[in-house]
């Protein structure tokens, strides 16, 4: 019976695992996915991983093929989840796919695994001039020039010979209303930091922080490495300013270490920006009636000791959908989620047979 | 058949969820402990919860009744496991009880969950006089006394009028050989912080840190609320030196966002001590021939999406012994781990049905 199935919502890395965690545990999972691509952010954004650097397509190829090739997996693409009615053990949801038609599904449980989507620096930070200066790009475009295997100043295609990294851009900001960390920019900007200098080895390489939160093993796998294999410069201290001079951009601001202000030129300035919860996210909020918690992201009950249990009953949350996560958060979340559902799933039809 | 049957080793939150979430799957679990108790580190020597400042006891209370009531989980305290033969879907694990009993058990799948320990900072760190002072203690030793509700100064039971954390002690430290970060002690420093000033309000708190790592909603829930509801005293810099002057302690260092050297005299030093491998992790990874990792914690298949997969086939890990994980890294780890053991032993016992 349809009422037995578990819907999945978003195919990145904590959906993937939901989706594929649940099959293997007996379960038919309908995956949701907005895109016509499995792998969500990682794999449509980033060109390699934190930490280990390798290439994201190869490292993911494994979770995608075993989520495409499970016969208890029925993945929509291009297909947003826009109502639902009635409960647990019983929703019926009503899927758009993207050319405009819809048809509506019965299940039992759900899990959110919608995401993230990355702040928007143009919004309020007019400051950093990502709208107004070519060379002033944010971590993710950066990316979708490493996936072509190449970085440079988008102004006039030349590789840059001295390049910043400003973090916390839309992050532990409050004027700009995002009070979180979003936990992975320092990791995502050390691992950028890298393979600038593999791919440009006499650039100056320096990324601007507050502070470094480089987590667990990142330390040495990413920090040190940046620092003492590639001689990538850490600099503690704050940017107030990106002036246009001539075809560089003068950055301004102070060196809190040191004490002293600073004022260097650059031929590339990245933004580290944030986490942010995704369009689809909000909308499942609302489709799903699911609480918000005090950052705007997705509520569980019962945290630290359960990450997964939305206050919805049947109803469970994985990957950044419930605030800023890596990429092994997602995935722990997902296996996490999973169970919960499986077993929720379990417990509802045996009562009820 | 008892290779049916799931070993999970360590009742912290990790090996809980682990042993709750694969009983709940329908797996009878067999729960081994060394102790003589449920929850783990945080259960034995944590007052109260980061982020959220609830009694442990308490927000536990249902993730133990959960488990103890559970008909499916065979609890053994007091009991290590001291041996193992055989493979997936035929463990046969020696167990020993602390009065010398030995009974072998057979099991299909293994989930490793024995955590960490923290830094001993007499071991290298002499330097901080951990043993030679009264005054100066450990988190750990701090949050006993805040189980009975009190902070005082271990020499003469006074309050202690100015207060200070060390950050960093048995972390970031390639000359004590531990070269990661623990990832917890900064929330847990700035917790105790918060806690000894609602104790003690006229107390001077300071938190002498290299990187404040409050990721995600820690900066706000814990490290904006310090400081601003808390007045507590955040000083980027390095601690040098402890000197006993009269029957103070003289703290000499560095703050290296002023750029001037400190002395202060303190009433009362705390070490944020990091995390190792507990010994009860290093005799796992002996008994079941468990490959570690470049820290010296369980080797895990498959990073950063794979969190729980060891090499070793049927074996997975969950929580801190895979490195340093907060709570919700442990309970996450241990759902995942408990959704691929539970599916793990159904495939294995279908295909040689």
């Amino acid at each position: 019976m349809a009422g037995h199935r578990l819907l999945v919502i978003g195919a990145g890395p904590a959906g993937l695992e939901a989706a594929r965690g649940a099959a293997d545990l007996g379960r038919e999972v309908l995956l949701v996915e907005a895109t016509g691509e499995l792998g969500g952010t990682p794999y449509a954004h980033y060109a390699t991983l934190t930490p280990h650097l390798k290439g994201t397509q190869d490292a993911m190829q494994n979770m995608l093929d075993g989520v495409k090739s499970h016969p208890a997996v029925d993945i929509r693409y291009n297909t947003r989840v826009v109502a639902s009615e009635g409960e647990a053990g019983n929703f019926r949801v009503t899927l758009e796919s993207s050319d405009g038609g819809r048809c509506v599904e019965t299940v039992g449980a759900v899990v959110v695994a919608t995401g993230f989507q990355h702040f928007d620096p143009g919004r309020e930070t007019q400051l950093y001039g990502y709208y107004e200066f070519d060379d002033v790009i944010t971590l993710v475009d950066a990316e979708h020039m490493m996936k072509e295997g190449k970085i440079v100043r988008p102004s006039n295609g030349e590789p840059p010979k001295q390049v910043a990294f400003i973090q916390c851009v839309g992050s532990r900001d409050r004027q700009i209303g995002n009070r979180w960390c979003s936990k992975v920019c320092c990791g995502i900007a050390s691992k950028q930091s890298i393979e600038i200098k593999r791919m440009l080895p006499d650039a100056k390489v320096f990324i601007f922080y507050i502070d470094m939160r480089m987590y667990g093993f990142w330390e040495d796998q990413l920090y040190w490495k940046a620092q003492e294999e590639h001689k990538v410069n850490y600099v503690r201290g704050i940017v107030t300013e990106i002036l246009k001079k001539g075809d560089k951009l003068l950055m301004k601001g102070e060196d809190t270490t040191m004490g002293r202000p600073v004022e260097v030129l650059m031929d590339l300035i990245i933004l580290s920006v944030g986490m942010e919860p995704s369009k689809g996210t909000l909308e499942m909020a609302q489709v799903f009636n699911l609480p918000r918690e005090d950052h705007g992201f997705l509520a569980t009950v019962g945290e630290p000791l359960d990450t997964v249990t939305t206050p919805v009953p049947g109803i469970f949350v994985a990957g950044a959908a419930a605030g800023p996560k890596d990429i092994e958060d997602s995935v722990s979340m997902g296996g996490a989620a999973a169970a919960k559902a499986v077993s929720f799933l379990n417990r509802l039809w045996k009562s009820s047979a």
